[in-house]
């Protein structure tokens, strides 16, 4: 694995050379993980002129990380109370005769970034913006493999909650008791808290779970994700409580559904992101459903839950092969409730049998 | 309620005033929170020279959010995809006449930071610093009911846990069970990841649960905690399983617990931080653990699980009444195991009983 995170930190310090900086301090936690294999608590890795440090608070022993840091690469542990690892970075760059250091200003609060600038006078400081986030974009087969097995896990929990009796459950146990299967089943934990909605809170994106509990004739909507190695997937369902759904239940379904498949039969290399959000968006717009949409009908996941690409109205940009995203529209009634279906899907190209669908969990209108 | 807010305002207000600011920009969710009743996902709150508003990037109603916004306080909600927050707040702020805007700079990005600048190239930029953090030290008795009964959730979840069987359970399991019991019994959630640590791992700070399973003999430490109405306290507890601890087992409990001891028996109002940390850490160190103890041996709690003031060797200030913190000295022996013991308590003039202890499980070395 250790040649993996060496040619990260040389693909980024190709770019960051080319922008004119002789080093780069990179202090977002998941950058520093992909580069550096593992981000203990405030670490930051120092892409430095003569070689690369993971620059640590603490003895990474002592402290609760995920990961191993790549063998290759050098710790240097400040002691106790030794202050911001940030700052000391700067310091070592400036020993090892850096001139500029480009930083993560989109990461860095304006007090570290003055604190940086104060110990490291002689340092012009520059932007990294997020080139760390842009080599992010397109996975390895190891990464993808890692959002597989999370995907897995999401599905196994998923459908041994659906073989339980769900009605007079409260959505805040279910949420748990899908969180400890996810555990059960060699998750690091969940990807993001749970959601687990009912009633009239079905449908609403990012619901927290309440004690609300499940009635006949429900939707009951449930988005849940695994962590695995640090990798982070998503899987959304709506199901209906009872044995007979009622026509408006399964018309709004039918029209969800219809909007997520538009909007994975346009996952493919070289489509535009906006294009993917718009075959999913005008769906439900066409159905009178356009106010009140999310700003997004999918994202990018990875070692966040939610990173680029954006497929967003306004996003600029097209997928590449090897591009994990979700697909996940939904309509929430107010009062009523609603659906949401949300998948993990690998960008393919057509010639590998088009998008890889990582969140296997029928989307059948499953009447529990 | 809504009075508190405006209180909590004006006071913010006159700081804000005094620095020469003419309004004040608060960025972070807890400060957001203490001030507004609710923080929305990315909302912020303006103290503008008219009038206050909270600054969302959506309907409240639709975004997952703890607490209700205080009702005296305008919202101002930006469309989809309406951009930053803060950013919008900044032009706000011009348009009621501010020239100047203080800002939480050691919370704001460096581009966020550039962003409010460009946007608003008239407003002088000053810094809040940690005017709201320092408001948020001293606690009224409402929110100290609110850790209470937090206190009260987290002795149950563990009292309950030590009267089920423990050998051969995983790390995992268990911290598994004590947060669904947190939720049982009312918290909002875990106040923090809830750590069980065994054998080995017992005594490491934040140790995050493995797969390893409990055995004969082992210590078993556990730190967990609850949040009531966003507020969050914590408990530590470590205790021997089987019939008879090892003298090594018996002989460092008493220290540990002996430092917690004098830990808590400094807390009063007018004992200096660094007091409060020497009382403790010195039981440690005579008895030759001085080396490898944690760099603070606790913390404020309130809003966030680690707030304001750090009780650590090198932090300036005094306690004041109705402070509460956490006193939780530990030791860990490599390859050996240790003990940690973690109160939450509440500071109090000794006229009223001197300090208030909010987790009341037994600290005898129970042998489960």
């Amino acid at each position: 694995m250790s040649e993996v995170y060496a040619t990260r930190r040389t693909r980024l310090r190709e770019r960051c050379n080319a922008g004119g900086s002789a080093a780069a301090l990179v202090s977002r936690p998941a950058n520093v993980r992909y580069l550096a294999g593992s981000a203990p608590p405030g670490a930051v890795l120092l892409l430095g002129k003569r070689e690369d440090l993971l620059v640590c608070s603490g003895p990474p022993d002592d402290r609760p990380t995920e990961g191993r840091p790549d063998e290759a690469l050098r710790l240097h542990v400040l002691p106790a109370a030794g202050g911001d690892p940030a700052v000391a970075a700067a310091d070592l760059a400036t020993a090892q005769g850096a001139d500029s250091l480009a930083v993560e200003e989109h990461h860095l609060t304006v007090a570290r970034h003055r604190a940086i600038g104060s110990v490291a006078p002689g340092l012009r400081l520059a932007d990294l913006g997020n080139a760390v986030e842009q080599l992010r974009v397109v996975k390895d087969e190891e990464e993808i493999s890692c959002l597989r097995i999370g995907a897995e896990i999401a599905d196994q929990a998923l459908g041994e909650l659906l073989e339980s009796i769900l009605v007079g459950r409260t959505e805040r146990h279910l949420a748990l008791e899908l969180e400890r299967r996810l555990v059960d089943h060699g998750a690091d934990g969940p990807a993001f808290p749970t959601s687990v909605a009912t009633g009239a809170n079905s449908g609403r994106r990012g619901h927290r779970p309440t004690d609300r509990r499940v009635e006949e004739g429900d939707f009951l909507s449930v988005c849940l994700g695994a962590t695995y190695r640090g990798y982070r997937c998503e899987i959304g369902r709506t199901f209906v409580i009872g044995t007979s759904p009622a026509d408006w239940q399964i018309e709004l379904y039918d029209l969800v559904f219809a909007a997520q498949r538009a909007g994975r039969e346009m996952l493919a290399p070289g489509a535009a992101y906006r294009d993917v959000d718009r075959a999913a968006r005008q769906v439900l717009d066409s159905a009178g459903y356009g106010e009140g949409l999310p700003a997004l009908i999918g994202h990018g996941v990875g070692l966040e839950i939610d990173e680029d690409p954006q497929l967003a109205p306004t996003a600029m940009g097209k997928l590449d092969a090897c591009v994990p995203v979700t697909v996940e529209p939904g309509v929430h009634l107010p009062g009523r409730g609603g659906v949401r279906i949300d998948d993990t899907l690998v960008v393919r190209p057509e010639a590998d049998g088009g998008p890889e669908l990582l969140t296997i969990t029928t989307k059948e209108l499953l009447a529990l």
